[in-house]
């Protein structure tokens, strides 16, 4: 096959993902090939000849004893001798996937490529999940303090409260608007509401975190299919475009951040990424950003550019993150009520993006046509960022 | 900082290692900076700016419980805010790796990049390093009966020399050859020589693999600067450009391969890599290839094209595969000698061809000036294989 070398654009032009949740007697190849599937359907190209796969994953060797699970996927979809890697960035992991298979069709290695992401995580115990996630601290700095996850989000939050004079109300309102949205998402792994007054009397697990603050544990996989601007439209007539793609790293300890209020990785990866798409935070019609707790969903809508620094919640109360406010945010339900299998969710989020632009999320449909979309896929505890900018093809 | 999008070659302007072998008392983290930070100086890149990293890695999470290594290493490295992923494709993640930082530049997404491979492996028992590796066969075909990758390559063996009439001696020969190289590599596990009489006669292995005809369980990590072209000379007045990367996967049960002894995914690869640097086998003026097993060195010289199916021991009889042989292989000692830490193999390859291109190699230098190099970094049991090409530059 002759293969374009250049400055192609990139499409999206199928995408499809797993229920997220407990899927008990699925293991991880199960959900990465059903993601696959439905991703390859919905692009037409089951007799197409894919030139390579990534598999965006954290801790399928840790957790499920799968090593080189890109390798094996290749042979069950039927796609050999297509080229095939995992990639891991954490939390990160399907973000990182999802540049990765970009790279390789601006570079010209490939024109027909499948992103997947996913994560089995619900067969083992909580504290083992837990402590899998704790060695994405530094070990003598953090973890041999005990310091976890949510421990760390629970100080920002903390501190948030302090230095811009919020109560926890409305932060926590970011997961009830998040439940509200998932209720519409067939693939949530949470498809009800809550109301403020519950999640602010729920159990705490991280002061002052309680438990509709946190996102859950949960099984699942997404996928994507990529291919060159020119050839997009053998697979789809409504491809959508992927026209920036932004990643950095901050500093691994949080308490060396300068403003650990304002996450640098996700400012300079949207940055890089607004700069390759040439447009600006105030373009984006739809955004899903990465509330693996509530008090990240107001960080990052600050340090992506959408609102100033301490307005995130101000804008949050007046509906402008809603569905059908100016700037909806995680119309998808977000890791809050969709679900959080690490290496599926920054996959995931570019599904959601995909149907939302094409017009194909139903009732949780952003209203007016949106042609612009945004997702911040969080690493470590902010410091590997991917940000993603997507544009509605026509 | 301007990116370079389009059709630049990459440049490889600096490498370096660490020694390859039992390493007490440094971590998985301690490798990858070592190597790091002799492949920037080898290229004076300390000041410079850095746009990625990507780090080939198989089981860190599994052996050293580090997940999200790649984000750690960015801050360690100082070279925040780098982009940083792990590329997991077992065995073969150093290749894989190496495929990542060529498609960044390339597709312009990055101009300067560092590509590093490592693996701390010696801290546990053997046994957990064999039941990691297995972890790469198939579960319900091959896994639960007790097959490993050393019996694997027993069995290609045993068919090898029944089907082409070959002795043991035949084959263990190479490992012999790969001992004599490493003498010379002051990098190398094993710096020893060792007699075919006394290989023929060691405990065996995975009958009819004796231990000599196995590669060590080994720590180390390796590193490449790579650049793209137009900014090549600022780093090296030397460069060595990668003019072809080729990945293939292949049916992962063995036994459903049509031809065992002739590796598809080393043939598929290495045609990719031929095609794109417009060169071919004869071309080649030495190679790295992935000898676990001294009959994987065999068939790899076959199936990349060296020589026909079921003469490569003839030639490796007739020397053509010593350093001053025709077409020198494993000038390094190769796995065999200089040891296996699985995802530093892939870039330590890319570092002796750099070497060798650059006449840097001292007692193992392959003479009359090497143009063109070549190295096969092989996944899982041959289903998912990398092979690059490599031309000096002027």
């Amino acid at each position: 096959m002759v293969l374009i070398m250049g400055k192609s654009r990139v499409a999206m032009v199928g995408a499809g993902m797993t229920p997220f949740g407990r899927l008990d007697g699925k293991d991880l190849l199960d959900l990465l090939c059903e993601a696959s599937m439905k991703a390859m359907e919905s692009a037409n190209a089951f007799d197409k000849s894919f030139d390579a796969i990534y598999v965006g994953n954290m801790a399928g060797g840790e957790l499920c004893d799968m090593t080189g699970v890109a390798s094996v996927l290749s042979d069950r979809l039927n796609m050999i001798p297509a080229g095939a890697d995992r990639i891991e960035n954490g939390p990160a992991s399907g973000g990182s996937a999802l540049r990765a298979g970009f790279a390789a069709i601006k570079g010209g290695l490939a024109n027909l490529v499948l992103v997947v992401g996913g994560e089995k995580m619900t067969h083992v115990s909580g504290s083992r999940v837990t402590s899998t996630v704790a060695s994405l601290t530094h070990e003598t700095a953090e973890k041999i303090y005990g310091v976890t996850l949510p421990s760390f989000a629970g100080m920002l939050t903390r501190l948030y409260l302090e230095q811009y004079k919020y109560k926890m109300a409305d932060i926590t309102l970011a997961a009830v608007k998040n439940h509200r949205n998932g209720v519409n998402n067939p693939y949530a792994h949470f498809q009800k509401e809550i109301t403020l007054e519950k999640a602010l009397t729920a159990p705490i697990i991280a002061d002052p975190l309680r438990l509709y603050d946190c996102c859950p544990v949960s099984d699942g996989a997404a996928a994507i299919v990529l291919t060159a601007e020119s050839i997009a439209k053998e697979f789809s007539p409504e491809p959508v475009y992927i026209t920036g793609s932004g990643q950095a790293t901050d500093l691994q300890i949080l308490s060396e951040r300068e403003n650990p209020l304002f996450i640098g990785a996700v400012a300079q990866s949207a940055k890089k990424a607004f700069d390759m798409a040439q447009i600006s935070p105030k373009d984006i019609n739809v955004a899903e950003l990465h509330d693996a707790f509530s008090i990240l969903e107001i960080l990052q809508s600050e340090s992506v550019g959408f609102f100033a620094p301490g307005e995130g919640p101000k804008a949050l109360a007046r509906g402008d993150t809603e569905i059908d406010g100016i700037c909806p945010v995680n119309p998808s339900g977000g890791l809050k009520a969709r679900g959080h299998p690490w290496g599926a969710t920054g996959i995931a989020q570019a599904v959601e993006i995909f149907w939302q632009l094409r017009g194909e999320a139903s009732k949780r449909q952003v209203p007016n046509e949106p042609k612009y979309g945004l997702s911040v896929n969080f690493g470590a505890f902010g410091n590997n960022v991917l940000t993603h900018i997507y544009e509605r093809g026509g």
